[in-house]
């Protein structure tokens, strides 16, 4: 089972947990994966890349580096930064096993047992697992289509009696929202959180996926907007943009942030795989991400575009969903009166999952949505796999209605 | 500075790091790194096996995989055990990012602040960071020519208010001490941890590297004999077999335990680099570890002789040292009156740099040590290095000297 499922798993029930557990053997078609199809992957660029290596370089690969990372690669990403308009200046980088490696070095840093720590509800599921496991006691705020709900966060902080150690958001091409916080509402929030003592740490794992080159400019990053009295940390990752079996991320802070996480970085894995490191950074220094950006931009607006079709063609009239301008999800919206568990107990009896809202809740309860991701699934599925999910909600909404009329 | 410079820093008096840091530019001797040099790692047979990778499993590099590990690495894994004496059966095997994670997971899966570790004194500089990170307070066990000393950990155990969580040993090829237990010595361990509740955590990363195929049988870990009560967390790595730059582990222990640690992992990192598990996959798979093997071992004890046999010929008699039948290092005894530290300040004027006793001293006192890797530095360096490490030695025997006889 894959890397985020044993989080995954501990939302669903056991019931649901017995339906995936017989499911998994068969020929699924499957919303749920998180991550890019195998076949859109540069192996050929990563081909050319090792085999073009130079004796010293290619030794290197298999030697400890410096737990901080690789220094080429570090400099590697300050130029990257830099063009993505955030200026590293007196800010540190520190690269990490994975994005999710920072997140869970920043909550090993800031959080002892009982802290609070903020999150927009819903959140990702691999955060939520990290949040968790170090004990933190989890207070969501909504988003809606333009990001966080401000007043809802202004509400949550006033009724709080500590300072939560910080707000988590993924605010470009959410997962599992899709959504894109607007420069306004970007704003907004760094406005509620200055001199809090909130942190805001804003991971960014999705925002070279932008669609159109048009929407390009609102991803432009908050810690990019030169605000002073909010303290941000910054994540990245190379897990949709060259590869998740990469594990490779980094996180960007001030110095003394970035000291203390060196050494938590030291005590859970002293350094990040050199090899991954250097083929990563020739990727980078070898201009071949731009070029696979853009062939993956496309491609994933094609599925995005399919899957729009499908859900328009099949759809019931009651269910309603965003239109992602990035990223991998469409986050469907059911009527109040239905759940996306039964929705996915049915729909798996037939071949179908998908994530179900009630997973992203951190309070594991809000079950009105469900998470379908374009990336992953072959795109001849997608039709078949919109029309068995269709039945299965509307068979949902016609036992509820039953229900209801019953009660009436 | 590499993985774990920062543990080694934080054990050196602000003088020392300030020489380190100015020897550093330099033209360094170095028996510090507990390293391969970088000519040895097997980049030719790596090579061949990535671009015979099928496209497939290729793919698969690049994506995530289960948190407990690729499948096929885990089973092959199984194997490798099996022929080492180490019958899985019901125990559990988890994949970590370098054994080092595997230690830190297995510290933070059972120790709250405050809680005691047990470790051999010397101890591993990597171990100790994790263990302080977490807070643990640690009491050490003196280690002589065949293992921990039995009697000292009874009254160790008996001295205590509480349960220690674990004991951490490296009985293989120890670092930094050079030596291995005698199987005697293992049995009178697993005697005296018997019915305690204390966990023996059994770090085995050095284990292959013996140098006689007739001492072989001594590395026999302590989890193959079929002791019952006492509770054995074994970790291997492929760091010193394949290469650091990997970072690659795994730890093996009761199913119990494991599903715990599974829970730590996924909050840690999601799950270890796909592309550096196929690749040490097929290492195995392939049968290519074994030709290494034989090559590594003869490269090692070569380096041992050649290191032996300058420090036969320039220190001063008052100097003794063991003879490592494996593993990295050769770990130089000074008499009382003089101390590493002083030692070290001397032979990083003159580009001569080791890692010193109190570095691996938990408590960071005992200075009577120097440990020197003959496995990371040129070979044509050693009889230089030790003639110059000698001429420093003798000047602080010299001062020394002075000191005591202007006293008496």
């Amino acid at each position: 089972m894959y890397a985020f499922s044993r989080a995954v798993n501990s939302m669903h029930s056991e019931d649901v947990k017995k339906l995936m557990k017989q499911a998994s053997g068969k020929n699924l078609i499957s919303f749920a994966g998180g991550m890019p199809n195998n076949d859109l992957f540069p192996v050929n660029q990563i081909d050319e890349i090792y085999n073009s290596l130079p004796d010293d370089i290619k030794k290197l690969c298999f030697q400890y580096g410096p737990t901080s990372g690789y220094p080429p690669l570090v400099n590697s990403l300050r130029s990257l930064l830099e063009q993505k308009g955030l200026t590293v200046g007196n800010n540190k980088i520190l690269i990490t096993t994975g994005s999710l490696q920072a997140i869970s070095i920043i909550t090993q840093e800031f959080v002892n047992e009982g802290d609070i720590i903020l999150t927009e509800n819903p959140c990702f599921v691999g955060a939520l697992s990290v949040f968790e496991t170090f004990g933190a006691e989890i207070h969501s705020i909504p988003i809606d289509k333009d990001g966080i709900d401000i007043q809802a966060l202004k509400r949550k902080i006033d009724s709080l009696d500590r300072t939560p150690k910080f707000l988590y958001v993924t605010p470009n091409y959410h997962n599992p929202a899709g959504i894109i916080y607007s420069p306004e509402r970007k704003k907004e929030l760094l406005e509620v959180l200055s001199g809090t003592g909130i942190i805001l740490l804003e991971d960014d794992a999705y925002s070279d996926l932008y669609f159109s080159e048009e929407e390009k400019y609102l991803t432009k990053a908050m810690k990019s907007y030169g605000v002073e009295d909010v303290e941000i940390i910054y994540t990245g990752s190379f897990s949709k943009i060259l590869g998740p079996g990469f594990r490779l991320g980094y996180m960007l802070s001030s110095e003394e942030i970035f000291e203390k996480a060196e050494s938590v970085k030291q005590a859970l894995d002293a350094c990040t795989s050199s090899f991954m490191q250097i083929l990563a950074n020739e990727f980078l220094v070898q201009n071949k991400l731009e070029p696979y950006l853009t062939f993956l931009r496309s491609e994933y607006q094609e599925r995005r575009d399919l899957l729009q079709k499908y859900l328009n063609t099949y759809m019931p009239k009651e269910i309603t969903w965003n239109e992602p301008k990035g990223g991998f999800y469409i986050w469907l919206k059911l009527p109040p009166h239905i759940k996306s568990t039964d929705i996915f107990n049915k729909s798996v009896t037939k071949g179908v999952v998908f994530v179900t809202g009630r997973t992203f809740d951190p309070a594991g309860k809000k079950d009105d949505r469900l998470r379908l991701s374009y990336s992953n699934m072959p795109k001849a599925q997608i039709e078949k796999g919109v029309m068995i999910l269709s039945e299965a909600i509307k068979k949902v909404l016609q036992d509820s209605e039953m229900l209801l009329s019953e009660k009436g």
